[in-house]
């Protein structure tokens, strides 16, 4: 064997232990009992650690530092040999036990945060958030990085993203969206009766089923579940599922949940075949999957061309509680702009603003030394600059979201960039199609097949930026956002 | 770390290789999407090899033969040691290569029998029953067994069994029950009507899930689903499954395969937690497994004592279907005896004629020098002597059955004698329990706990003859399947 085919062997041994344990991960997360999560725990670790042994052999650093300058081998194995000599280079300079320590610290963390939350004692956690980004850091200087600490994070979630670049962005949001939501939440009528009415999941479940078709979603190779969470899980372009919830008193959670989920699958499903076995396959970043799901369900799902043609059939399904209720109320009810304690919950328009805040607190953390005594006052602080809004509770405060107890640091600043990264794309792409005829012709896989044809097929062969500027033919530019945001919602709300 | 803790270290290890793969055919069974078959059995073939490799790898052999006679281990270790080195030397003989290759073979078989099973031409799947024939007597040879191949496949699957055992008992079937099952057919009353009537599949899952209360199924430790086919499916006390599919218009169907999986659930979930991670968790034999489930499925569920509490339920799901229908019919209904092809749809009473059919041609294929040829032949005048019936096409004959595709041979036969245990069985548990009175009173938990007590907690730490013995009192003894089948069906059709 020579000795790509050598590595090839091994990466292909890798790629099936992630196949096996992503396959135990959508177990779990969508129907294994619960108590048989003692054992999976287990189980999965010992798993985990054969894998993660093989990854930081030396043979396997040793075949690639011998392929990594090959210049005679072919332009996409080089490309995923330094895919993966960035990948490795995370992990393989920490000690084995700090990392095994380290992975046990966040599966404790895990359970941690779910009892402060829950009792809304956010003291309870603290100390075990303190070890956390006191590990982080840790792990980052084993990695030789030169850059800030939170830069280095926000790179690993975002391949070219740095503060400087996010706060920029953030300041177009906080100079010009603060005040534009403000105006907004000011002129709005009275809130659509509607919203908090019943939708019994039997009708849910068949418009989702029904979504799947508008959406050309490939059942052969796909599945829909119901989850505690709604999530997009895959392991090859021939097995890309998703989940929803179905919450009878709130019917948008299935529809929009649903169809940003289906944003996610189409990316993934649309990835060249040849990078299957490359580490060039799946999407490029955090913040252009998040792109492609915002795509789907902000500017496709939330149109009004959209429910022009699917109106019908949702009301069709759900006599009662949208019998008084015509297109246009509807339409202002799926885009109901409200201020709100929850992130997840937030609507398109105030959702950045929840990122911003959590942005701020973590740059704050990693790069500017705010104690973990100080955050709770400093994040409700922010809550009432950006939202005008008193956090009563840490549960609705910095206790809400489950990614710091995971260690995720400088991941929540993706979710704004890809509705950001959405609008940009949105621009270019009406250039080529008009997308409200589209839409209204019911003709989604148009739209697919441009997705495809210039992001979902190259997978990570482009990184983040050169996605955006080949689409888009520039650089990233936030401005994109805002103009998007604001014709949308200002005929909506400033007439 | 000692010899010992090595050891166990790999069992563990094997273990979560195991359970990592049970995930995905648990998966794969009940709702991969079909498009994923093939990069699933690209992943599952890398992780089996991986996990291949570590149970024959020479250190496991050596950790095993240091520690396999050390009388200062409990007895617990030494049996389990025991255990392993049996398993062990199945396959630790056999070439790599020629291992790997069968399992190849046989999983284009599975293909090969689908198709050929689809199309009736056995013509187009004898080659490939007979390379698996031909390995299997290969594959024995390696593992220097003296027995007779047929023996030893017995012994693979039942523990202890031989042919002169089955002989004797399937002597017992020929003579006893033959004869009897003709008497019952011929003084067979009008077929009930309900049988084939229309049931709802709303109303047969709220049946079963009903049913998982009165067997006291934990479901924080199982899940019920739905599949194509129903199956039990485990990997520890705590994580123990089933399915049942739901046909409208046999809905027989979801209640027996549900009570029937009930019982293999029931089984694993009482194992002795001290067994887990030892050769000695799990149910001690096929034999033994089904005896549980037949037990439930025909002892319990098909008794007069169970309708009469719960007919009343399954009345109130089927207003119609069973509205002319008394419970004296209901009985006689799910007791009906008929002839039939195919053995998973045939009665309590014909089914052991569909086993002794397969263990004879199996018989002879190993032991007498039967050709494939000959095999239809050899099948069709069997089905004509035990069940005067005339095959007409070999998808309801000797094509029916997935079993030799597999290459499990020796496999029938424990399903006729998980009956004939049950019904052991069930004379010993009536001399210390009111066997009607429990069940009229709805606890059968009473009987779980009777069973769990003598059979279930002990997993493999006793063998299927000292299972028997102990509880019983005395060998095996097919008397008394015999004489609870005449006392269960002469009062319902020779009265």
């Amino acid at each position: 064997m020579t000795q790509l085919a050598s590595f090839k062997a091994l990466e292909k041994k890798l790629a099936a232990y992630q196949y096996v344990l992503n396959v135990v991960g959508w177990d779990s997360s969508t129907e294994a009992p619960k108590g048989a999560f003692k054992r999976r725990a287990d189980m999965q670790s010992i798993i985990s650690q054969e894998a993660f042994e093989l990854w930081t052999s030396d043979e396997y650093r040793e075949l690639l530092e011998a392929l990594l300058n090959d210049s005679s081998l072919s332009e996409l194995d080089q490309k995923s040999l330094q895919k993966a000599h960035k990948a490795l280079s995370k992990v393989n300079q920490i000690p084995a036990d700090e990392y095994a320590a380290y992975n046990k610290l966040l599966t404790l963390a895990q359970r941690t945060w779910e009892d402060a939350k829950a009792n809304d004692d956010y003291e309870s956690f603290k100390p075990t958030l303190g070890k956390i980004i006191e590990t982080q850091k840790k792990l980052i200087a084993y990695r030789g990085e030169t850059a800030e600490p939170y830069n280095v994070l926000l790179d690993d979630f975002e391949e070219g993203m740095t503060m400087e670049k996010y706060d920029a962005f953030f300041d177009v949001i906080r100079k010009d969206l603060v005040p534009f939501v403000q105006a907004v939440l000011i002129n709005r009528p009275e809130k659509p009766a509607f919203i908090d009415r019943h939708f019994p999941k039997a009708g849910q479940k068949a418009f989702v089923e029904y979504l799947n078709e508008v959406f050309d979603y490939d059942l052969d190779k796909g599945l829909l579940k119901e989850s505690v969470h709604p999530f997009t899980w895959n392991t090859h372009p021939s097995d890309v599922r998703y989940t929803v919830r179905y919450l009878e008193d709130f019917v948008f959670s299935s529809i929009f949940a649903g169809i940003h989920e289906l944003g996610h699958a189409t990316y993934e499903m649309g990835i060249d075949e040849a990078l299957n076995d490359t580490r060039l396959k799946g999407g490029t970043s955090m913040g252009i999957h998040e792109s492609q799901s915002r795509f789907y369900e902000n500017v496709i799902g939330r149109s009004k061309a959209f429910w022009e043609v699917h109106y019908p059939k949702l009301k069709s399904l759900f006599p009662d509680a949208l019998k008084d209720v015509d297109v246009d109320t509807f339409y202002l009810g799926i885009n109901w702009v409200e201020q709100s304690f929850i992130r997840v919950e937030a609507d398109e328009l105030t959702y950045p603003l929840h990122i911003m805040i959590r942005y701020e607190c973590e740059r704050a953390i990693f790069n500017e030394g705010l104690s973990l005594d100080e955050l709770p006052d400093v994040w409700n602080q922010k809550v009432k600059d950006y939202l005008s809004l008193t956090v009563k509770k840490d549960t609705d405060g910095l206790l809400q979201d489950v990614h710091w107890s995971g260690g995720a640091f400088g991941y929540f600043p993706t979710y704004a960039l890809g509705s950001a990264y959405a609008a940009q794309i949105y621009y270019s792409m009406r250039k080529e199609l008009d997308l409200d005829a589209v839409i209204k012709a019911n003709d989604i896989p148009k739209i697919n097949a441009w997705l495809k044809d210039k992001i979902h097929r190259f997978g990570k062969r482009k990184s983040p930026e050169e996605v955006l500027l080949e689409v888009t033919g520039e650089p990233f530019d936030a401005a994109y956002y805002i103009r998007y945001l604001k014709e949308k919602y200002s005929p909506l709300y400033l007439k």
